[in-house]
């Protein structure tokens, strides 16, 4: 039988005991679960960084994963808790559009409310629902429950964040810096769907006063301290220094702006 | 099978290899068990934060979960290390007080000297016991082995650290913040059991030089950056900033009194 | 049956999803597997660093734990990924230098470059080998497939980096600082195997300026805030400050020098 997976993302930290208080109410109910953390570091209440996590990561999970998304500002008040399937996978979130980048690129398939309080936890607080409420449905969920159990159809699209998205110009195409990772890797908008077939040798990107000519394969392409393009491992153009940090060399501002010239860009709706 | 589980609880932090030997030990001995971190961020030494941290977390995990927590600045000396059944849950620990706030609210079952090097690491340092003494032990537990295997009967009392308590006041109660959570709430060792019946909107709540006017249910309820009080999560009294962080705005002397005024407190033992 | 084991070693932080894709791809293949981390602090592109983490940890794993080690500026160029029995345990890791402090305590048994795609995740990125190559031949090696399978012998020796090693000194020992922990401990490159048999009081450590007399057993043998020599637990010697930080104290220089004076080193090869 194979063993079922939940994933946690959440604004939690590392210091406090939070996620491990959720890890006890799953295993509780199921004790057979695989938990993995994506990551506790979304900065606090930030809820379109947890969208983009999300969406970053979720391909490689395997079908029916139960993907659980704790950044709930929101908690207490009448914000929903939401169970939907999307793509191939399982979340169970607050529906305040921290399911919003995934929701872009897969149909919706269901949603419901998580209304029943037959699966939430004996004594539920008013300030962590994530422990009281998301955490138990996860792990029945886990156990072969129907979504439909844990309350009632969604009547209303799940709520969506403004996603930042790519223009078409005469010459290329215009997009923006998402996030810096831990590298200083700075993740912009433009997937590589944007790009033109073959050769990228002869395209300039432009990222405020620089101007980089072609996009590499890969890091060590350049020599160390080069600032280069490439696509990053999430398939979308990345702005990086070979053995270094763009964010450092750059210090871009947030959002800032990355322009492809040099081509014809697709057409897309 | 219920599988069993083992946290971990220490001040070894995330960037030595200390957290993945103790795993490992503990996988040698049962493969089969559930691993859960707990925090690796305790201060390092702090053992009275140890003990809130698993004075706040146990009660989210089921009967059996066996804690291990390792803040042992003594180790080597002649400090004991003992197994320990409080509760529902079991615990390994330095007899150094890190379990004396859960031993507050549960009547300890059974304590027992962990003696017996049979259940150690063949080759034991003297500078970590909790891979050497602690991790096996945990592990051969989960096992099913009986806690009286380990060694012999503790005959003291576990060591208690003294715990801050709040204190009746002719018209309200006297307390103080025990941490800062990651959110910047103040977590405060009031609990809810002090407060009266009914409707929670009269009362007052000093901190410093601030005074709140009645508790509020969750983070929300007020606009963003008001200073608050609430009942966070695990049943105590919580000053907080709406999506902000109160240790920011108040940056409160550690152990800061908070008092709540405007009802008579219950009389408490 | 026993659950395998795959530990994974990276500079990735913990703040961005890689670590969760790496443990996706994983799961997907074998969702039996046990999966503990080592560090993902491993500083970026330290090679070094990650090898000594390796060799630290190594020995409190039971046999045939596969270990996945992702430092890997090269990621993309012509660089190999290898699988490598050595000792009692299995590695997946590029061929930069990352398994050169284990293999210098024990013997190669076999090493494969990776080459068969067969066993390489759908899509192959050329920025995130970890995920789309390490990750997924950890997992069906961890299904007893047998490391033959996935490609050809390597041809040539692991790649060595440069291992500082203590030197005999005419009464003593030389050898340097490799690295502080995160309790500012200073852990050495001096083996206890350097050390003479019976009393260590009479030694002399020197570390820059500071002489400490004598090596102690644990920590707390000496009063809060004194400098000391003691054996850590990876049987190496290390500077420490009783309920301190040595690193603070000292501040040494990177790989400083350290000396313990006052009896005939054993020769070594």
């Amino acid at each position: 039988m194979t063993r079922p997976i939940i994933t946690l993302t959440t604004d939690f930290g590392l210091d406090d005991p939070y996620v491990a208080q959720m890890k006890g109410v799953i295993l509780a109910i199921n004790p057979d679960v695989q938990l993995v953390d994506v990551t506790h570091a979304v900065p606090k209440q930030d809820v379109l960084h947890a969208a983009r996590m999300i969406d970053e990561m979720v391909d490689a999970f395997p079908r029916n994963t139960i993907h659980v998304a704790v950044v709930d500002p929101g908690v207490g008040t009448d914000r929903f808790l939401v169970g939907v399937e999307l793509g191939r996978w399982r979340f169970v979130a607050p529906d305040n559009g921290v399911l919003s980048a995934i929701a872009q690129r897969f149909p919706l398939d269901r949603a419901m409310r998580l209304t029943r309080e037959t699966y939430w936890r004996n004594s539920v607080s008013n300030t962590f629902h994530g422990r009281d409420v998301m955490a138990p449905v996860a792990a029945h969920w886990s156990l072969d429950a129907d979504l439909a159990a844990f309350g009632e159809p969604l009547q209303t699209p799940l709520l969506e964040l403004p996603q930042s998205k790519p223009e078409r110009l005469p010459n290329g195409v215009l997009g923006q810096v998402l996030r810096a990772d831990s590298f200083g890797n700075l993740v912009t908008n433009i997937d590589r769907s944007w790009l033109p077939a073959g050769d990228w040798q002869g395209l300039t990107i432009q990222v405020g006063a620089q101007a980089i000519n072609g996009i590499c394969r890969c890091y060590d392409e350049r020599p160390p301290g080069t600032l280069m393009a490439l696509i990053g491992s999430t398939g979308k153009l990345e702005i990086a220094v070979s053995r270094g940090s763009a964010l450092e060399l750059l210090k871009p501002a947030p959002e800032a702006t990355v322009t492809v010239l040099g081509f014809i860009a697709p057409t897309k709706e």
